[in-house]
This record gives C-alpha cells, structure tokens and sequence, in this order.
C-alpha cells in the first residue's frame, strides 16, 4: 500500500480524535497494521477508539495524557509474544498497562504506539503453600491474590495503597506501608516471565523456577523489577508468600513534634521491635484525615504502627514501643486488636490522597515521593514544611517512616499555571534536598517520565552510561515503553 | 621495546615459574609492564613471585590452580582505577581477589592476568548507626565488621562460615545460616563502588547514597551483587546493619527421619516463629561433627536452631518450636541461652568442613551447592543419600534447610582418578537433581569455573544471552576475570 493511501485511510479512521492528548505520531499505526493485530488476538481484543485510547494514555499522575495508536489486551502469553515481534517488525513502540494506577507518567504512550493491557490475563497460575510461593499473570492484583489465598494460611504482604497488578507492582518495583517489615517487590519476586521487544519469552530465573535464593549468574530479576516496562513485558511473576501472623495490633501515637516521632521511629528499630507498620502522619494529614475518615486524633505530628506477632509476643512488643514514644514526650498511645478499628485506621491512612483532595474539592493531586537516611528525616521535613508555606503550597505530608521514605501530596489547581510551575518547582527542590541527603528521588513511584532529571543528578554519569548500555542491549530499537526513565 | 627482546626478558624473569598450574599465557606480562604496575601502586605492592602467584591461583575448592601472571595489592580506589586502564589498554585480564575462601573456583587465574588482591584496603569508611548503614572497603571480612560494631548495638548477620571480605561476600552473592531471618547479600547491600574494566568507577545506586530503598532507574546494585568479578571490581560496598537482638537462645532436635525435620521446618516456618538460623545435618554429619568437636548428640537427622528476640518472646518462641518438633516425632529438644554453649554449637556447625576432612584424612573436600523448594528437600536429600551409597562416596549433608539450600561435603581421593571422577559426576547429578526440582544448581557458592553447564540448563537460551549481552556491554574486552559464570 502506497504511503500516501495509507495516510489518507489514516486520516478517515483516526478523524476527530484529535485532543488535548500530546505528541501523538498517528503515522506509525495504518488500519493493516491494526488488522494484523486483530488476527492475534481476535477482534474484541483490539481498540482505537478514543475513549479508549485516551483511557491509556495517563495514570493517576499530573503527567498530560498521550494515547497509545491501539490497545491491545493479549489473553496468554504466545499472543504476547507475537505481539510484539509485530511491533519490532514495524518499529512500533509497545506500552504495557496494568491498572493505570502510577504516580510518574509511566504509561502515558509519548511516542504513541501499542499499549498491551495484560489484565485480561488474570489466572493465579500455580500455589505452592509450603513453599511459601505463587505464580500470577500480570491481571493479579495484591487484594485479589490475598482474597485467593484466604484460607491458606499464607498472604502477600506488599501494599502501595491502590489495587495495583502484581505485575505492575514488579515493573515499577512497588513497595508501601508493609516494606519496612516484609521488604519490597524487590525482595518478593522470585521469577519472572518476560517478553522481550523482539517477541523472545526469558526467564529471569529460569522457567518454573521457584527456590528462596540462587547466586547462578546475573541477577535478571533484580534488574527487570523496578525497569518500569522500559526492558520487557512482565506476563508472569512468581512471588513470595509469608504466614499469616498469629494475631496484629494497631497503634496510634500523636507526638509534641516531628523530631519525637522519627526518634521514636529509630528507637523501635533499634529496639528489636519487629513492627510492621510505622506511617508518620504530618499534622496536617492528621486534620485532613479527621476530617474526611471521621477520626478523632490529636492534630499533630503522629505515628500509625502495626505490629504482628503471637498474642503473647505482641503485649511485649506495644509494652515496649510505649516506653519508646513516651521517653519522647507522648502521651497517648492508642492500641487495638479489633479487626474493625484497625481496618478503619488503614483505610483512613490508605484515603490520605482523597483526603487531601478533599481539601480542595475541585483541584488536583500531585504525590512526590523521596527517600533519606532515617536520620535525616526530620530535617528534610522541616524544611519540606518551611518550603510549602513560602511557596505558597498545600501538601500534607505522610510516609513510611521506618524506610526513610515520605510523600507530600500536593493539591493545585490545574487552571492557575502560577500554581502548577510552583508545584513542579516544589518537586524538583524537595528531590534536591534528598540527593543532598544522600537520599533518593524516589522510594516507590519510579522515574517514569517526571525524574529523568533528578535520576540523572542521583546515580551520576557512569551509573547512567550503564543503565543506557543495558537499555540498547535488550530494546536496541527503543520500542519497549520509549522517553521513560532514562 | 621489541617482541623478541620482551620475549627473552620475560622468560628470564619467569625461567622456573613452569609448576603444575594450567593454562598460564607468560606472554601476555612483559617486565615493562610490571614495572607500570609499581609505578602505580610502589615496588612492594607488585609480586610475580612463583609462590605468592600460586597462592593466588586458586581459592578452598578442588579446581586446579591457575596463577595470575602477577599481583598487585592497591591501597585506594585511584589505584584500582589506574591499574584496571592499564589492564585495559594492554587486554591483560583483571582477577579480583579477597580472602580466597570461594568455592567454585572464582579467583583462579585461567587466561593469566593481573591478581587484584584488595585486602590491604580495609578501612570502615562511614559508620550511620542511626541510619543502620556502613561502608567498608575490600579488605574488611564480616568477623572484622562484627569486632569494630561491637559497642554499637548493631550488627551484620550474613556468615558464610568462612571469614570472607564483606566486598567478595558481595561479589559472589553469599548467604549462610542467618539468611533465613536476615537474607542474603543481595538483601543487604545498599551500594557499591565498582571498578569498570577501562578503569571507571561507578557507583551502583549513586555516590554516597545510603538509603533503604529506591526505585530510581536500573537495580544496578543487584546486577552486581554475584556477578562474581566479571562485571567490574568492587572497591567499597555499604551494607544494611540490623539491631543485635536483646536475647540469643540455641536450640538442638534430633528426628526420626529427614522428612521430620524437614516438615518440622515448614511448619516452623509457617507457625510465625522469627526463626533466625535453621539448620539440618544428616546422621552422617551428626556423627562427623561429634566425633570432631566432642559433641554427644544423637546419631540422626538433626535440627540446629537459633532464635533472636526478647527475652520474654523467645520463651514463647522456643515453646512453639519444641511443641512442632515435637508433633514430628522428636523427643528431644535441648536449648541453652548460654554464650559459650551457644558458640560451642555453632562452632560445631561452622566447623562441618573440617568434621568431614576428618573422616579421612589425607583427603580433600569438595563442597557441593543446591538450592530446592523446601517441599523437595526430603525427596532430594534422600536420593542423595542413596546415590552417595550407590556412588561409593563420602558425603555428610548439612544445610541452610529454611532456605531449601544444602550442601554435600564429599571426601575423596584426589590421587584415585576413579573416585575423582565418580565425585565430578556426582555432583552434576545433584545440581541436575535440583533443576528438575524447580531449584537452583548454586543457593549461595556461584558458577565460578564448575557449573557453568548447569547455569545454561537452569536458566535457559533466552536468559544465558541476555546475561552474555550485559557481560559483552560491560567488559567489551572480556577481560573481567574471564571464563568465568558465562
């Protein structure tokens, strides 16, 4: 087919669709191309149409919308597979989607392209209780896989807060409010089935692989969790399960100030207190989440602890943190066992976003994402708040405090383009200041598209050459999820 | 200089260097070059002497020594720098060397080349108690680390045995008794300073960072860590330090039967009980490690545990633990809080090597790795068990049984070619035992120069060339202590 008629059926096929959406290269995809696409994975599972498209083009992030040409749901991985080595065929970038629920632009299809929903692959593929593992296509997500295992005995313990897919979570190298006991995605992903650019299927352990630990050759798994889709698709991961404690307790501790509650933070680690849990809450979190859960605490700077353990193991363990937080000058230390209020004080910490939105009913939410030394936490907090009021900003702040690594969610109003260049200038400074800590720009959210910048500055030129060595090696097209990260 | 003339003068200076040693390229290291070498690091830091050669040759494993073609000792960073361009620019391979108690081969010199002994760097550079973090140069073993925390309060868990370099620890991906409860190097290495082979540093997650998680860019850090010298040379690594806990009880448990012990561990495991070593010798290794540290337990398969905690939690731990052994069929379980009966028992677990040699002495020892689901172990340790028999071999069992992983130490004869033989083919037999178990051919001793067949079979085409595009990627020249792993 001559380009020209190519273009010209383009143009009929994609009219009207053009949008607020950026940059999108509506040559790439011609209408055989799409055709092809539909003889893979039949035609209900092939989209251009532009709601649906522009459905794919974000995530919950501030980044502007950029729809990929097609979407494409795959239902196993041979159509996968073949998928993409259409698309390398024709130099098409591929975009692989889960929940759309990232925080750094991470799916937003800047050079357009085909974005591979792989959620209608959503089998639990394989349990193996006593091993303590589980294999899951990449339509899993964490609370449908601890709905699965109800009554095993075993969960996962890895929790950003949305229902992302474990998949996803592996690709964006996820962590949450449970790393601090049970580590992150990192430290739970023990295979993966990857596609990569060119169609060829890898294991990064070897296939079916599933032992708790290996020193064979170079440590695949580490490097495509945390690659945000920029290496491979991820359409298997084989994860790693813990038992179900005996019993849990949540706490709550409000403090005279921030540097009391980190103290006692550094103390309870040191302490030997297993916690599992440990969310500082700035004060104007605390308000903002009275306010919207219906909660009664002390607005100030405060701690949401968990903690699991036998029954009798457990009693010690509080005995001991309230020592700790009362050494630091609190005085309440709320506890309890009850399944009912502790669901209500996760829920209030996992609403922290809408709470804030709640603050500004109209505007939109923005959630930075740094990583410091513990001991450096109070510090960059302060001077996180003192930044907030100069600039002019509302940004509650919440964090795992126990890993060093905190979020201010901000909310602006999209329309004030004064108030969106304050915000993005809030964010690279607060990314500074942790670099300047020795810190990360990110402990959880990724680079995506927002901190190409900030990654830059964080591992240096020589980690950088590297990473754009390795990128060229296994995507020597630059297909797979092209402008993200590096 | 003239080829001839280098020619003449090398084989003046080597003249008698002729040994029993494999493979060496003489002519790869003309004296000019040596003296380059002194140049950078001064005259006492260079040896080409035979014996100090040979000593470097090889590490605690039955592979024939092959001697680097010199070695230098560097003192800092610049140097190792320095030397590795040099290296490059005369395609002269670089072999890192710490302690030289790897297993598999991974420091021996088999294309000649440059021996980089890197123990005369061994300051602790930055100790962050409160941060949980410290970095440490080369030549800094994990018993030394443990001395200098002594007065901290912290401490770092992972013990392979030996007292390796905390750097070749990371190097070779080690783990050891305590990475049940505390993981492996992997989980516990933040960052690394990495000598490229042209003689670039990088910095694996940044300079100076140490924080407890990120998600920005490539998991370089894990890239590394196992990669076995043949990415780079490791200069400093920060490492993660945990809290030493309030209270240390030792426990011992013989069984009826491997699938005793084995089930006792499962369920141990999955009770919630914060088990922090658990180990399992066969009656043959019981025996072994009485007779040689004057022991008087019970002939039989056998529990050796370890719990950390609180004083009042582990009573509740140590309680749970007895009553499973105990529903498994064990009527003995014999505990002790006390430092020098604790270090009585480990000491006896840390010297299985030496037990084994005993049993026939004048022989050599060649310790074997895998790594299985924890439901296999049974079934695997039996087969070894009756293949050892049928094999002819000596070969107590003892391994790190919470993490699936265990070991075979075989005794054999290295004059008697026939046993020689039965020994090699045994342990293909193992490592090929554990693939089709879903396991690994390697939990924690590596590739080295021994298992480079099975890592093909364990991982597969796809991931074999992914890993030898990153090794070409990295080290164009091959020149990263070549022949091994790939």
């Amino acid at each position: 087919m001559k380009s020209s008629l190519v273009m010209a059926r383009l143009l009929r096929v994609l009219g009207g669709w053009r949008s607020y959406c950026s940059k999108r290269q509506q040559e790439r995809v011609s209408d055989d191309f799409v055709e092809t696409l539909k003889a893979v994975v039949g035609e209900p599972n092939v989209s251009i149409a532009a709601a649906v498209r522009e459905q794919h083009g974000h995530d919950e992030s501030m980044h502007r919308c950029s729809p990929p040409d097609a979407v494409v749901w795959p239902q196993n991985v041979e159509q996968v597979s073949q998928l993409a080595a259409l698309c390398y065929d024709h130099s098409i970038p591929i975009i692989p989607f889960g929940t759309g629920t990232g925080m750094e632009g991470g799916v937003n299809a800047i050079q357009g392209g085909i974005c591979f929903n792989l959620t209608r692959m959503d089998r639990v593929l394989e349990l193996n209780a006593d091993d303590f593992s589980v294999t899951v296509e990449p339509g899993v997500t964490h609370k449908a896989l601890n709905s699965y295992l109800r009554d095993s005995g075993l969960w996962f313990p890895v929790d950003p807060g949305a229902d992302a897919s474990l998949c996803g979570m592996a690709a964006t190298g996820a962590s949450g409010t449970n790393a601090v006991r049970y580590g992150t995605m990192l430290e739970n992903v023990i295979n993966l089935e990857v596609v990569l650019a060119n169609g060829k299927i890898l294991y990064t352990s070897g296939q079916g692989r599933r032992f708790r630990k290996s020193s064979a050759g170079y440590n695949l798994t580490g490097l495509f969790v945390g690659s945000e889709g920029t290496l491979g698709l991820i359409t298997t991961a084989t994860l790693r399960l813990h038992g179900i404690p005996e019993a849990t307790v949540a706490a709550v501790c409000p403090f005279p100030s921030i540097q009391a509650a980190v103290d006692s933070t550094v103390q309870i680690l040191q302490s030997g207190v297993q916690v599992a849990r440990i969310e500082f809450l700035d004060d104007v979190m605390m308000d903002a989440c009275n306010k919207y859960s219906g909660l009664t605490n002390a607005v100030a700077p405060t701690l949401f602890l968990e903690f699991h353990g036998s029954n009798q193991g457990l009693r010690e363990q509080l005995q001991r943190a309230e020592e700790i937080t009362q050494q630091n000058g609190s005085s309440h230390f709320t506890w309890s066992k009850e399944l009912e209020e502790r669901k209500q004080l996760w829920a209030a910490r996992h609403n922290a976003w809408y709470a804030t939105l709640a603050l500004r009913p109209g505007c939109k939410g923005y959630s930075t994402d740094v990583c410091v030394p513990i001991s450096r936490l109070p510090e960059i907090i302060v001077e996180t708040k003192e930044d907030l009021k100069a600039s002019g900003l509302t940004g509650p702040l919440v964090g795992h405090v126990g890993d060093g690594n905190f979020h201010c969610i901000l909310v602006f109003n999209t329309e004030d383009a004064d108030e969106h260049r304050r915000v993005m200038e809030f964010g690279k400074r607060l990314g500074r200041k942790a670099l300047a800590m020795n810190g990360t720009c990110t402990g959880e959210h990724g680079i995506g598209l927002g901190k190409r910048q900030l990654l830059k500055e964080e591992i240096g030129p020589e980690a950088m050459e590297t990473m754009r060595q390795i990128k060229a090696v296994l995507d020597p097209k630059n297909l797979m999820n092209p402008g993200k990260v590096l």
